[in-house]
């Protein structure tokens, strides 16, 4: 084949190509575990809430509530997911928001939901919730699996009340073995919280994000102490982990 | 058609699909401007380290010097450059800082460059610097085009003696035009700005982000101030765009 056929010919089968990428997350469906979670699609206009811990806080400005805002938001994986999600979508109009707050179990998060959950009018809610619940429960023996499925479950039901067709992104909370705070006496014990976490997002018809076995496998590319400083909080390439999963969430 | 055979053929279709995907930068770079560029190639242990004014400082804490950490690196394109080589490259031990600061010119740097460059050992240098340069000249009528070629071409010239294999990354300073503090009296002055910037590039044989050309593509897109508030700084949405073209930059 002369080269400007090749080329031609190339070019031909680019198109082709172009018209399978569409089909290819369809055809992934089929095999990949990651592709069978439910998915969020964005609407116009959809407002977007991280809720959460230090984790989705990561040193946002807590006296400010801009919208689309890098100080509002902070510098963690809910940064690099809304940054992302904001350049691919100028013509959806998005809102994005940022309430996590540092050491928030789910009381904490029952008792500030009026104020930073339901005034917001979220289209789409992120939560990220449940290692302090186990840590309460691991360092003064308050709290349960079981209180933290049912205090949890009246979240979810008071939200889906308020909002009946909010999209939900419900995280799998998360340690990394072998760092500062985190060592084998959190297991079976934390198992049970990453369990509750999952069956809700089920039985609220959430998108899953599986980060407690995302993170695990992380560590066959690198160790523990790449992907946090101390078994709880991500560091950059561990928030860069956490945000691709979440943009996985989305179609 | 039946059902089962139309899929097979989907999936035939699939794996020369999956070819073609591996072939396209090269493709592409036949045609495309933005591949046509200098590449960055990241080799194990490389420092890599972000130079400039408040667009690369964004918010970053000034008196933490921590490697690899999301406060000491703010919350702007540095961030999520950064946050993206160190997730796609664990096994490189990849160090990289953020020393920009607000309302820096050619000069500033100059005055920091021991201490807030070579000091460090940069494997990897990336510098976005000449928006305040340009506006000192338009506001005070201090310095001009032409010193900022020089003094640009002396730091990069004791850069190069000091690290003859430096990798040199040269970002073209960019203004949003209809924004608070930008109108057409900027322009052309402006540009002669952004033309040093490339030439030096040339000469320097660094990578080249084109930002402000590639700022008023984004305008086809969305609105000025969906890329910026105020015409200097970056969006959360407009970060993401830089930080895009500085990953382009490298291999």
């Amino acid at each position: 084949m002369k080269k400007e056929t090749s080329r031609r010919h190339f070019i031909r089968n680019l198109s082709v190509s172009a018209s399978l990428l569409t089909a290819l997350p369809l055809a992934h469906s089929q095999t990949s575990e990651n592709d069978k979670r439910r998915k969020i699609t964005l609407d116009k206009d959809d407002t977007i809430l991280f809720q959460g811990d230090s984790i989705t806080y990561w040193h946002r400005k807590l006296d400010s509530k801009a919208v689309n805002d890098s100080q509002s938001i902070g510098s963690g994986y809910a940064l690099l997911t809304a940054s992302r999600l904001l350049y691919q979508h100028p013509e959806k109009n998005l809102k994005i928001y940022n309430r996590g707050i540092s050491g928030n179990t789910v009381p904490d998060l029952e008792k500030r939901w009026d104020e930073d959950c339901l005034a917001i009018k979220p289209d789409v809610l992120s939560i990220l919730i449940g290692v302090n619940d186990y840590t309460v429960k691991k360092r003064d023996n308050k709290g349960s699996a079981q209180l933290y499925r049912e205090g949890y479950d009246r979240l979810l039901e008071r939200t889906k009340s308020a909002f009946p067709d909010i999209k939900l992104i419900i995280a799998e909370p998360f340690v990394i073995k072998g760092l500062l705070y985190v060592d084998e006496s959190w297991f079976p014990g934390f198992n049970d919280y990453r369990q509750v976490a999952k069956e809700l997002a089920e039985k609220y018809h959430a998108a899953f994000i599986p980060l407690h076995s995302l993170f695990e496998k992380a560590l066959e590319r690198a160790p523990a102490d790449y992907w946090s400083g101390d078994g709880l909080h991500a560091s950059m390439a561990g928030a860069q982990l956490m945000s691709d999963a979440w943009l996985k969430a989305f179609n």
